[in-house]
């Protein structure tokens, strides 16, 4: 599709975060499966479910749109998601495991929060403004599931390190 | 490399920065020539200098460690990446080619920002508190450009959106 417009990049990128959404919605539960902190797994399940509810968001953004949804293959995610294959494949130890995670979701979370920070701009720009409350919803909940990922980190890292001593 | 420590963890992830910081280095350049607007032109240009910087200091820290530099595929800003290509070939508009490559690159930023903020809890960790300042700096430039690049997008998407009703 070729972009001669904002409609037409807005929902570029809308499809993107469709395929990504859609993506983590199976992502996160492997996580959870890896992870060896109890609070970490409690984390990535509660994650996975509010990701649910984002893709349906997503939905009512096509919806109000006219348009079916459709995904487009998300590089970026693939990208991420391969970066976080090789935490789960390599790590050899528990708190390297848990430490190798919170960083990995943590980019993709930074990942989302800038992708939904351009769609809400766009939203505006194109009077959308329902569009953009939706998807703002979203957005905050990236950035306290990423505020969240601070917190255990400030945990596990220092478990990570002990392993080091070990 | 398997990883059985937080210090393996910490070089591999520095490995992987380096390989996108001088990626990067290539990239914005692209980037600078593709944008229509002269202040976006000038950000990009400004920020693949700093840019060059912050392959110096991530040079330092594997100095620190006593290690060669060595990169290792970057594989989420080859995602990245691809995503900001497919922008400078499919965007027929001014408007919406700047607006594209400011989302792009914030999106770049982001992930950066996540992967520094990881490196330097790490550093901590493992008593690099030298390390850990030099990475800071450079996630403070990524964050001043993300900021940077926020205000460019409340002049671009403005442009785009008229494109729209052109």
């Amino acid at each position: 599709m070729p972009m001669n417009s904002l409609d037409a990049l807005f929902e570029d990128t809308l499809r993107d975060m469709y395929y990504a959404e859609k993506k983590l919605t199976k992502i996160l539960p492997k996580m959870a499966k890896k992870a060896t902190s109890e609070e970490l797994t409690e984390a990535f399940t509660s994650h996975a479910e509010e990701t649910q509810g984002q893709v349906q968001r997503i939905e009512q953004v096509f919806d109000m749109l006219d348009k079916t949804p459709r995904a487009k293959k998300c590089e970026a995610l693939e990208g991420l998601s391969a970066e976080g294959d090789h935490v789960m494949e390599e790590a050899e130890d528990d708190g390297v495991m848990d430490a190798g995670l919170i960083a990995s979701a943590q980019a993709v979370e930074h990942y989302e929060i800038a992708r939904y920070g351009a769609l809400i701009a766009w939203a505006k720009q194109l009077d959308m403004s329902d569009a953009a409350d939706l998807l703002a919803e979203s957005l905050e909940e990236e950035k306290a599931a990423d505020e969240k990922l601070n917190g255990l980190a400030e945990t596990v890292n220092p478990m990570a390190a002990r392993q080091e001593a070990a």
